[in-house]
């Protein structure tokens, strides 16, 4: 079998860069290791940024988004018992974000692949990337049921088959320099049928640790907790979650956060990890696989989606005008963001988590940063230019 | 002996606290236990916040600044062998620093105590303070070669008297909370006979530490270098300084620093220290008897006189309206600007030095920091308003 490019993994990168393409009109294939349920139902995350919002509606994937998403203006940060909105639009020239699950956007991708699109393989097991140094790096992949592998022949193999994947492991290990921090806290997330307890996000710090009432619809509601690191989910009853989201919410104007029944509880490590180069010869990595960012900030998939903007944009480019120069520059293009990215989560993570570790100047210090947020525009603005999303 | 206003400490903020009082119309005497030229000659800081400038100039301090102050516009970062100019007044809706010197802004206030305003004692060894907490706060001093204890009844005494000195030690211990925080580097600096090799300072980020090029006059430069925490001067030589200031601030550009005889060596620890409250009974603290922030930013003497202007402020509102209220907020009111400033002094310093135990991944972070201050005008702007001072 031949393609153009092989894509590994039909994750929101993977089928996003499969639509990318063929509206460029470049052929692809795309091969994902689990079956359609299974993507279509993994709870990720929930928040698009400004540009991913308008790379899925330029590619004609934004319908309904555009009809069941919850558009955002703002965030609200929440500490020592009194709330502070932080307006997007009116800071970053009419920037906002989008509530809309990732498992949606790919039920939404998966739907126009199979009507629109190339080949995309479910419960197809990839091997190994080979020659990716060649002119025509393969993939090495089994069907489900199969009894041998099969070669996928390509021009480009694309890795979009997350940290775990195998794609990062055909770069030699001697080019590759892996940068990480592991955080000594985890979110603890649930999923609960009641109606958002607040319009807008709530971004809490508390002694106790941090909270995040978030959504996933006008009646579900996606909350979380800094729990320790290691934390196991059977440890939490549904009230134990409820009376500590209450208690780390707690403000002086009497609003309160709404209890409902938990329909799914899960922990989420925290972890910042990224992966120099991010491109070897004719492979090239995307998301999750060359780089992971804690969920404070909800910049995760919306990396995911720069990168393979990124790549689709470069590709493009080379057939349209010969030049191999955007495919070159990749990496260090992606990586410029990646590190913004980064950098902009960590921050975000230790604004508002309280460390086992911490001291009495440093939580001092973490309060003076909160102060200067809610009240000097400059820092109002970076804030808000960071979390509606560095332009793609 | 008698006063209104006793104040502990002719350093920049005692002398600026007199001056502020005479303009006020209060009586004040001030009590400093190491000589003259002690004062007028110990090098420390050398950069006046826009806000310093103003008040000297709004209490006729301000004429010898005026026409020996080098004005500047703005610093210039260099890393990765590049400088990176920030312009403050574009940034800032117009606001700058002026370089002159503590021992000069010593010198101008002294002359002008001793010619127009209330006593001013030096060689006097202060005591201690004596009920503080009543209606008449007392200093016990000695002066020089006197064999008997004298002591100045006041209506308030404020502590300007520095790290070291002894006002603090009057607030009972029970109500005190200390935060702190010692940083494994310090400060070698030296003043050198020539020419300053740039017109801006230039805070230069390096791997093998920080560099410092700062200037006292169009003739003499003042630089800094970061060595270890604990390093003795005499491990440097001349030659090996300006060798190390060479190495770690390396431009592709061509542009070199300029050496020159270097007549004065020292090493400055760096710590970030508060005390709160700032008042108890009729006892204030004002500067570095409250707070030390490490240098980076250059923000001590600056709050120094933010305390003081602060004080000044209240206790005129006292005498014209007979309210209390700005007094008793004194502690709350300078600890928010403390505590900005310890957050600014903190991240510059985080932004600039390498720290023994940095892992590669906070190095990236440090740059991708830099790289958002140098080209994202959000952040541009939160570092120029910093570093020009936070209102008064």
């Amino acid at each position: 079998m031949k393609t153009t490019v092989g894509i590994i993994g039909a994750g929101p990168a993977g089928l996003l860069l499969a639509r990318l393409l063929l509206k460029a009109g470049i052929e692809s294939v795309v091969i994902e290791t689990k079956d359609r349920e299974y993507v279509e139902q993994r709870q990720r995350a929930g928040i698009l940024e400004q540009g991913s919002v308008d790379t899925l509606r330029e590619c004609g994937a934004g319908e309904r988004m555009d009809k069941e998403g919850i558009p955002h203006d703002g965030i609200e940060l929440l500490f020592d018992e009194k709330r502070y909105p932080i307006n997007f639009p009116s800071l970053t020239g009419g920037r906002r974000v989008m509530i809309y699950a990732q498992t949606e956007v790919c039920k939404d991708l998966i739907a126009l692949q199979l009507k629109e699109g190339g080949p995309l393989f479910f419960e197809t097991a990839v091997k190994e990337v080979r020659d990716a140094k060649s002119a025509c790096p393969k993939i090495v992949f089994r069907r489900k049921d199969a009894t041998e592998d099969e070669v996928l022949e390509c021009e480009y193999v694309v890795g979009c088959d997350g940290y775990w994947g195998v794609a990062r492991s055909a770069i030699p290990k001697e080019i590759v320099r892996e940068y990480e921090k592991t955080y000594p806290f985890a979110w603890l997330g649930i999923m609960a049928d009641v109606a958002p307890s607040n319009d807008e996000l709530i971004y809490a710090r508390h002694e106790r640790g941090f909270t995040l009432l978030s959504m996933r619809s006008p009646t579900v509601s996606r909350n979380y907790i800094q729990v320790p690191a290691g934390t196991d989910v059977k440890e939490w009853s549904d009230d134990a979650i409820w009376d500590e989201i209450e208690a780390r919410t707690k403000t002086h104007d009497g609003w309160k956060v709404q209890r409902g029944p938990i329909f799914q509880k899960s922990v989420t490590p925290m972890r910042s990890y990224v992966h120099e180069p991010m491109q070897y010869g004719n492979l090239y990595l995307a998301g999750d696989a060359a780089h992971i960012v804690p969920p404070t900030g909800a910049k995760g998939l919306n990396l995911a989606f720069g990168d393979v903007v990124t790549f689709a944009r470069a590709l493009k480019h080379k057939v349209d005008t010969g030049s191999d120069e955007l495919m070159q520059s990749y990496s260090d293009t992606c990586l410029r963001r990646v590190w913004q990215a980064e950098r902009f989560s960590y921050d975000m993570t230790n604004l508002l988590h309280t460390s086992p570790d911490e001291t009495p100047f440093e939580h001092k210090l973490q309060t003076a940063k909160l102060w200067r947020m809610t009240s000097q525009p400059s820092a109002e603005t970076d804030l808000a230019l960071g979390y509606t999303g560095f332009p793609l």
